[in-house]
């Protein structure tokens, strides 16, 4: 009998949306061959990681054990996929693989990092097989929100795990596959022991629509605009942007593409084959001599994004180009938890212009790029694997996940970032949990999400900062008076007076008390400076600042 | 001819939704006797306005017209129309009329700021009149999603004006006063000249749905759950806690109420003599000896508050309660846009308990209190008025509502904050712009939003902070080195050194080569640290921190 294990763990994506990175591994335990499956990143916000840039899996784990990575595969080119590649690949140095538009984006990642784009190796759909030590994989296609999204067949020794990636069911996409049934049938036919599946809009209770069924209400939404035409939507789906496009050529406009991420996400599709009937399009040049009723603008930032086209027109010129009344900015895009304070205020501020601003509330102008309930249904039938496990979705999705697998028969467990199970039985066993975690990316270092530099940053914006500074003298005295400062703090306490001030007076009454020993000693000088800081900020203004005091003692020579 | 006008300018809540405070007046110009319907207040966030307590209209342009100001009315106890009114008060100094609950809640707001409860007057529905300068003013009552929530009529020399308040239309309430289209059309039957109406839904193509309907599916999701109910909605929601409640009764569970405000509302409600029927309830002590599946809880936090019962419970225990396996969640409510992340991060947390979260999705648990368009158009149907003045909402929801209006030939206009309208014609007129903003209670202090205090805080919680402190000698050279220190920045820079003795050696560097001129001007020697300070950081860290920089030059005696 074989002590050969087949090991599951997420380090990311799993009890959460975003940061997806899934290892599997065969083999004697404690020395499995692994392989990863994506590596993404998810995004900062202002409540928890403020200033912060990118927010990365922490791979400790994996990197420790990097001499027995044999491969990278990557399902699609979303950043929550492949963001982190770049930054972290250094630390893994194992060979990438992806279909032709996937490695095109994880080779510009790599490089933006200064890392070799030739480590991104380009595969084919399946029946191309990748050996990477006991696993053998093959992509196959998935129809989802961008171009060419891919599960994975990974066939092991212990029997055959299919990892569907994002996908959804659509059988008329627009660009990429469409949704197969027969070829999904052909894959469970062969047996499957382990489902890995999408869990994402598991709470969606109606099948999922297809891309096609967005195109005659677009296309009357356009034909009853009577100023310009101004639509955004996630950059890389080139699906909607075809539509969108198809929209305007059909109603006589002619179409330019705005914000660059747009642009490279439509000339990666080009240059890979996935798109040869978008619609011929302008620059934005010559965009400017067209009249506004015969114009529709595709642009970046359907999340609100503050740099990005939309915000920008929403703040006045964009590339010479400006929205007013009579025009329509047309949101066709969900908006991410989180980001819908941004949305509103371009919403509002386009208002403002006399712009109609149309979203989804309709459910006519988008569809998600996700399986909803029936969908997930569809997948676990034509698959036939006696065990699925959910990945890609928060704690809650997860769960009711498992749940609906549950009832229709099949074994199931909710396993989250860090907790390894055993597949190799018939039913998966937790048998540990490895350390897992977030990084940020902050300007250009990676930090630790426990290191305490953001929460100093958090603590900074809620309470602001104040300063005090005092020069003591070679014979231990106070030379001058301390120096107070303050920053995100108003100006003046409870009686009008100036705070720093008040402070200042606060540390004269206190320093002309303390005695020697307390003005001797660094540490109790500095705790009782800020003591007397804090009370002063508390009473004047209601606030706990941060505090940094600096004493500084001049020596004899 | 008079030259009397009635002029209307809302000074919040009007291009936003929340810190409501709308101001009429009659009179000669420039002189009109002057009324102000509700003030509220709205929420801070941490991506615009971190560390911030509350955030009320500047009344800035009211309160130096004090003087002409004859009244304050509130329409009903929500935040946004009277948390301002305690904080505010002492600049407006005018009597303050509600009715019954309202004028308990507003005279909570008083005596919390230290004001007089006595200046709120408790007043009767109509045809209870308010004789205020020119104005007869009565209250009318609308359903609405707490109780006693009023619409008023304000009748004028001019004409008679109708402010709705915020109000749904339902026919089945709960508690408080069904929608009653008799005595709204006697109103409009009288003519009304200006009907001023809430905005919030106008894209809500849907008829509201009576609080009624929630109760049979309430019902079966409690029969349905095996082991503890607990429920959060609005803490003033005083209709749906009886309606949550009597799902609880009736299957035979035990209710408890959690939550401070929660248990205030419904207080104040019953002494009000709003709530006669409200179920019997066990209190916290009691809950902890009734065996689960007999119990139901109705807890505060619906919007994921960080401090309220529901995300005490999503950590740990709240009063000796806690939740597990088999035990449901309910989010008897919506999720304001920017709340999102907070809600979702507690139902992840009960999630990972084992506990069912159920929401509105299906929209079987929850119904909005205001006005679908299907309801505006009853509205202003019955109210018969020639012009249409939207209120409570953002830009672009009175934008929809003012178009809305149009197209059934009724005129409007979109009035924002601080635009001020003659309504003495026929058509609204724009006469003037006043000054208006937003003021931020930060702790004990009032701060105005263009200060730059929180600005700071802001920059701080993206940058972080650097501080550089120099001593000068007598002679104007440097006393030692400078002192560098950091607050939410990396410890390492790029080369993995220490930025904080990068930057000493720098600034070191730089005083080596600094000129007598540059380091006996204070505003250079300053400009110039700050500069080595700012190049340090973004080359070592990729930042951009604020800066402080204190340089103490020493005094000949």
């Amino acid at each position: 009998m074989s002590s050969d294990r087949l090991i599951y763990v997420p380090l990311g994506g799993a009890g959460e949306v975003g940061m997806n990175a899934y290892v599997f591994g065969y083999g004697p335990k404690g020395r499995e061959r692994l392989i990863l499956v994506d590596l993404g990143v998810t995004f900062p916000d202002m409540d928890s990681t403020p200033g912060v840039d990118l927010i990365l899996p922490d791979i400790g784990w994996l990197a420790d054990r990097a001499d027995r990575l044999e491969a990278i595969f990557i399902t699609h080119a979303h950043e929550d996929h492949v963001g982190a590649l770049g930054h972290l690949w250094p630390r893994l140095k194992a060979p990438v693989y992806a279909r032709n538009f996937t490695a095109r984006i994880a080779r510009n990642k790599m490089v933006e990092q200064g890392q070799e784009g030739a480590q991104v190796k380009t595969v084919g759909k399946l029946p191309e097989t990748i050996e990477a030590g006991p696993f053998r994989v093959q992509f196959f296609p998935v129809s989802h929100s961008l171009p060419e999204a891919s599960g994975l067949v990974i066939d092991t020794p212990a029997g055959r795990v299919v990892h569907t990636g994002d996908f959804k069911v659509d059988k008329t996409p627009g660009v990429g596959e469409p949704f197969d049934p027969e070829m999904l049938g052909a894959i469970g036919a062969d047996g499957v022991k382990v489902l890995v599946c999408d869990s994402t809009n598991v709470h969606q209770p109606d099948p999922g629509r297809s891309e096609l069924s967005l195109a005659p209400a677009l296309s009357e939404l356009v034909a009853n605009t009577r100023g310009m035409v101004v639509a955004t939507t996630f950059a890389s789906n080139v699906a909607r942007l075809r539509t969108l496009a198809n929209a305007g050529v059909e109603n006589g406009r002619s179409v330019c593409v705005m914000g660059r991420a747009m642009l490279r996400m439509i000339d990666t599709a080009q240059e890979a084959g996935l798109l040869t009937d978008f619609p011929p399009t302008i620059n934005p040049e010559e965009a400017k001599s067209v009249p506004r009723e015969n114009l529709m603008l595709l642009v970046t930032g359907s999340q609100g994004e503050r740099r990005a086209a939309s915000a920008q027109l929403s703040r006045g010129t964009y590339m010479g180009m400006n929205m007013k009344e009579g025009d329509l900015f047309l949101f066709s895009s969900m908006t991410i938890p989180g980001n819908e304070r941004g949305v509103i205020h371009i919403a509002n501020a386009l208002s403002e212009m006399g712009v109609d601003v149309v979203d989804n509330a309709s459910r006519k102008y988008h569809v998600s790029g996700h399986p909803n309930r029936p969908d997930l249904e569809e997948m676990h039938r034509l698959m036939g694997a006696p065990v699925m496990i959910p990945m890609h979705g928060d704690h809650r999705m997860l769960r009711e996940h498992a749940r609906l697998a549950i009832t229709s028969g099949v074994r199931s467990a909710v396993v989250t970032n860090g907790t390894m199970v055993d597949l190799t039985g018939a039913a998966p066993q937790v048998v540990d949990e490895v350390p897992t975690g977030r990084l940020y990316l902050d300007g250009n270092r990676l930090v630790g999400a426990m290191d305490g530099v953001i929460r100093d940053r958090i603590r900074m914006a809620l309470g602001g900062h104040v300063l005090v500074t005092l020069i003591v003298d070679e014979a231990g005295s106070p030379l001058g008076e301390a120096w107070a400062e303050t920053m995100g703090l108003a100006e003046n306490g409870r009686g009008g007076r100036s705070v720093i001030d008040t402070l200042e007076d606060e540390i004269a009454d206190f320093l002309e008390r303390a005695d020697r020993k307390t003005l001797g000693d660094d540490d109790k000088l500095n705790d009782a400076l800020r003591r007397v800081a804090r009370q002063v900020c508390m009473e004047e203004l209601g606030k706990r600042p941060e505090i940094t005091v600096v004493v500084s003692r001049l020596m004899d020579n």
